[in-house]
């Protein structure tokens, strides 16, 4: 494969908002927060991190990788429990400094470490002003 | 209105993960990162950040509120556009440092500074082995 390399992005905001160019906008870290949503229905799964090398390997593969900021590693997501993601799309914001995947979740679908489907498995509900989570989605007993 | 304060995260990660405690992970900054979907159609939006102050409105008046970091300041969205956002849900992750608000869009429905309808309008494409953005959403000229 060839090296894929990203342009820094323009000083003229027009052509970062407007223009063709993909520059993604790496913070002081070099990560880029992506949001990852289910091609089928819309939902959102997970939201998580790449670097600019996880952010190449994803383009070139079509399979989801991010940068693990716990393990400070490359992380191919489901690579060990099978539940890789498939990408059908990437978008980026107005000012490039997030990246939209949708993405096909293989296996048994499941997108966060406890075994839910996607990570926003619990509501924050008011209960006497004071906010309160409910969870909305069984969690298995990983 | 009585003041909201935030717990801060438990060093449990059980209780984090799978209890009932909102306890959002503020980053170094103050902030967490919250992903903003239409309630209506559940696609996103925009990402944007809260501190706790904007939290604590956004959750006590049902109107979304944000830390502007280009600005430095507390950020009511759509209070000059008429474009507000009036919060239907809250949902946090598994390990709470992201927030999804699932919003109605208030006035002709913007979401985006540009004029676009979601800040997601641009679409990466492969072309020859290189990354380009492909609109997809027309602009208007703001």
């Amino acid at each position: 494969m060839n090296a894929m390399s990203f342009t820094p992005p323009p000083a003229d905001k027009k052509r970062l908002e407007q223009g063709a160019e993909f520059t993604p906008r790496f913070d002081e870290k070099g990560l880029v927060t992506t949001v990852v949503t289910e091609s089928e229905t819309g939902r959102l799964l997970m939201v998580a991190h790449m670097n600019a090398e996880a952010l190449a390997l994803t383009l070139q593969t079509g399979i989801a990788h991010y940068w693990s900021r716990s393990r400070k590693s490359l992380w191919k997501k489901g690579e060990t429990s099978g539940n890789m993601q498939r990408v059908h799309a990437i978008e980026t914001d107005c000012d490039q400094d997030v990246l939209h995947l949708k993405v096909h979740v293989e296996g048994d679908g499941v997108s966060c470490h406890t075994g839910a489907h996607s990570c926003f498995y619990r509501q924050v509900e008011l209960v006497d002003g004071q906010p309160r989570l409910v969870a909305h989605e069984h969690l298995s007993q990983k």
